[in-house]
């Protein structure tokens, strides 16, 4: 039987930090906030925004939500960023990605002021995580990794840790992240000649391929720590699924996340404590 | 015996674009010109200064070195490099770095203009690396380490890469440029619990950790790639030598890199060759 490392402690102990630092910087008059940008209503970003606003409320942290519609143009969305780049209200803004086609995405990425891009999209933070310089935010999924690893104790330092997947939002900017915890890290991905080959040579796998039920027993070693990124709703049962087959999985490794109840309520909590050190900052306070 | 992987034939290839880069935009009134900004008389930055003079002359590229005294001040420096950003005649900035102490290195790389960053070191370039943007410039040991690979057909798609060193001029970027071409790579450092166990499982090897002939035959496995980075005087000889012991690894491996003679003069093609895009890329044309 394996550990199971569910999301919600760690997430709920991460908050409780939020809160206290939320509520330290309402004495002084500070409300930290958070800005969501959404163009449309993709049932995702609706699912996530859900969360998020739920794991605020829980923080003493505010939200302010920015809703455009589908025919949003370029120039439109830009101002929308940029009001919320100078509002002195705002902290943190997360911009619900991808955008809608035709909008630039990558302009649009750019364009969030870099104090208060709590979501880890802008060349600051990704130069910061790649760098390790601590500049910026990381992004939020890669991050709730590694905060999920060192809150259930499992050992980084000197650990072969595997990352399948090498998107910007998760596989590249984890790697980092364990490399910067001492871990020896192979990134893997769609070209990997022998992907189990490589995830059983991981005392610590992050399964992030995006692809539902890809990870069986086969592509773990006994006694392995298994973060499962993936998020998926089976159309055969309406369930939420990760990408690992967490049945015939979780009897072969040492731990691993559930999916739901994982990584999921992890992601939420980093992006809230984010806004909170944002607030922190812009008032001249903390770390 | 191994094939060697000699770094002059690679870099007169490049060279060669360079300069026909060069006179392109020679005709249309534009000289691509580098300039080098040094502080003080440190032998390393005077050595690798000469080689670029070198490289530079040979693909029509000017030079314009510009010496600050050792005991500059930041206000200084930070000066001379906002000239430097805002002199249209200057295409691309080489910064010595490390700066003598007490100069500030952090604030001196950010002070140089994205577009003029042919070292690779600001955050946006090294944003560029990580994203695989290709937005500004590569560190250019990092992609010198995979121009030398492809010059000799070494394949890199599917391979496994085992880069030893996680410096962000070698080890971050080299992996990040490694992983875009397709192959699966893992980044050990001092952390690594079994150094030789790991680079044994390289088709690719790139050794950048900095130690005189560190690595030896039982780092390789029979067929490896080796790339070797390390350029260090020994003191015993005054002869230049790499972090491998060449004589010993080169009849185990299948292909490795002399030190002198490998990857330096690979580097300095690079930078140049950064110097003719940048000045392209100025002029309004090119990719």
């Amino acid at each position: 039987m394996a550990e199971l490392l569910r999301g919600a402690p760690v997430a709920d102990a991460l908050t409780a930090r939020t809160a206290e630092k939320a509520a330290e910087l309402a004495k002084r008059g500070v409300t930290p906030t958070l800005a969501i940008l959404r163009v449309g209503e993709r049932p995702e970003d609706l699912s996530y925004e859900r969360g998020a606003l739920k794991r605020c409320a829980g923080a003493g942290v505010a939200v302010r939500s920015v809703v455009l519609p589908p025919e949003t143009e370029q120039a439109e969305l830009l101002d929308a960023i940029r009001a919320l780049n100078e509002d002195r209200g705002v902290h943190g803004i997360l911009l619900m990605r991808p955008l809608p086609s035709p909008l630039d995405d990558e302009a649009a990425r750019k364009a969030v002021l870099p104090v208060k891009d709590v979501d880890g999209v802008t060349d600051g933070s990704l130069a910061g995580v790649f760098t390790g310089s601590g500049e910026g935010f990381a992004p939020c999924t890669a991050q709730a990794v590694v905060e999920l690893l060192k809150y259930y104790g499992v050992p980084l330092k000197g650990a072969r840790a595997v990352v399948a997947g090498r998107s910007l939002v998760v596989g590249r900017p984890a790697a980092m992240l364990l490399m910067a915890e001492g871990a020896t890290v192979t990134v893997c991905h769609s070209g990997t000649a022998d992907l189990p080959a490589e995830t059983r040579r991981g005392d610590v796998v992050v399964a992030a391929i995006g692809r539902m039920g890809y990870f069986g027993a086969e592509h773990f070693a006994p006694g392995a720590a298994v973060v499962d990124v993936g998020i998926h709703a089976d159309p055969a049962t309406g369930k939420l699924r990760g990408d690992v087959r967490f049945e015939e999985a979780e009897p072969a490794v040492g731990a691993i996340t559930p999916v739901p109840g994982g990584l999921g309520a992890v992601t939420t909590a980093v992006l809230v404590s984010h806004v909170a050190q944002a607030a922190e900052k812009a008032a001249g306070g903390g770390k």
